[in-house]
């Protein structure tokens, strides 16, 4: 189940990149390479950081092929993913649980610190978006608003602080991976950013 | 040979950079800091993500030599380099058939999938000119126009196709690396470009 | 001692981190990030080519203290800041001079020729700039003015000079370091600047 979760996570972060290439004009190839790159950039980084190469997505080819297929089916399709838009949200907001908690048990495994566990969870659901937005030569829209990184955060400390409790190593995973999206959902709804600090 | 003409795509890559990041006003170092990434940032990043580290540059360093006269010789003769212009683009198209064509070995060395291969390929050609372009605050240029990365893309599915027969490896490289140099040639030459795709 | 000025360096770069993303108008989360990246940009570069992995503010937390403990502050305080601005010159001025000769020694740790490791002692004191520029937007304005990665190339050579002559390894360190930030704080003072070669 959770593989499924991760396949959705993949397809909403590829479309999310299709959508800001074909925006910024750029050739079929030029949409390809986006589309990956925010569907596994976050991941990438993470494993070059701790060290575990080849990366993720050379060793299990599903990401590519499912990042192929969804970047050709949205720009055929480019006319009606807006009536997708709220599949879209919910799928990427699964994806960035998922792919929160995931970063955090990579780096529980490499024996690395609780606080740097929840930088490279946070990393993983994040920086996909962060290598898309410099390609495409804008300032990474998750450093101007939007409650994003926090809800990975957040999620990251609520994984440390429940497997303290006596329950199930994929109970915790599933509680933490929640948090991630009912405080992303949440803010979402009831218009909540962080403030900008500059006056 | 392929040792000579490496280096001829060495100089082609990175007087391209000096040209970018002159038309930048960038300082001496600036120019051979994006005369270096030019020529390898594309086999850097190859070399990060399947884990070949200490990165290739710095082991041998008779690229960054290269690089340096190459920076060096640009910056004084700037004013005669579009006399080169038609020698410069054959250097740069035979650069990417042989990076290609290397990327790939490296990919298969590192006994990775013909497709991640078939990328490592296109990245080690590629991504030089994409950081250079990143570095410069342009939008990548590939991304946008030019049969470039495609080219090394057909090269890396010529690669698989041939060595299945019964020819020597050396045959299989050579032949991989004329179909890159040959797609690019004729693209430029017939001005065939992939469309951009918005409306 | 070079600990509390490896501290002092961090603080430093921290802190026009925050005052560039300030400027740029970012969330408080953006605002850390940039922080943090200026601050450990340029090791982790290094640590990542030459393959030393987990990057070293994994296996340390000090620093990513230091940077938060930095970063509120200065989000805080930030109309005092300009009266610190000489102190913030000086210790990031430091910091430069220390890093470089730390990224210097991690090159020779690694067996590599002296030109290499002198690339990665710039590359640890510069780097963490240039990826702060890159994220929010900018063409890194160590490509364009400013002796600063000079300063740190001249420490690298100074280096591999006096560390031939019999004396101690920890006065070799100090004598390239003060060669660095003696460069720098002369460069500022008459307002020396690498000459833009555009015309």
């Amino acid at each position: 189940m959770f593989y499924a979760i991760d396949i959705l996570g993949t397809i909403a972060f590829a479309i999310s990149g299709v959508l800001v290439a074909l925006s910024k004009r750029m050739d079929p190839f030029g949409i390809l390479i986006i589309a990956t790159v925010t569907a596994v950039g976050g991941g990438t980084l993470r494993d070059v950081l701790i060290g575990e190469t080849p990366v993720s997505w050379m060793l299990n080819l599903n990401y590519i092929y499912v990042i192929l297929v969804s970047t050709v089916l949205t720009i055929i399709f480019k006319t009606k993913i807006d009536y997708l838009r709220k599949s879209l949200f919910l799928f990427d907001t699964i994806g960035i649980g998922l792919y929160t908690v995931v970063g955090v048990e990579k780096g529980i495994t490499a024996g690395l610190n609780p606080i740097i566990c929840i930088a490279l969870g946070t990393m993983s659901a994040c920086f996909g978006g962060v290598i898309r937005d410099i390609l495409c030569n804008e300032i990474p829209v998750i450093f101007r608003k939007e409650i994003y990184a926090t809800a990975c955060i957040l999620g990251g400390l609520t994984y440390f602080l429940v497997r303290k409790l006596p329950i199930d190593n994929n109970v915790v995973f599933i509680i933490a991976g929640l948090v991630v999206i009912t405080v992303r959902l949440l803010a979402v709804r009831f218009k909540v950013t962080l403030p900008s600090l500059y006056k």
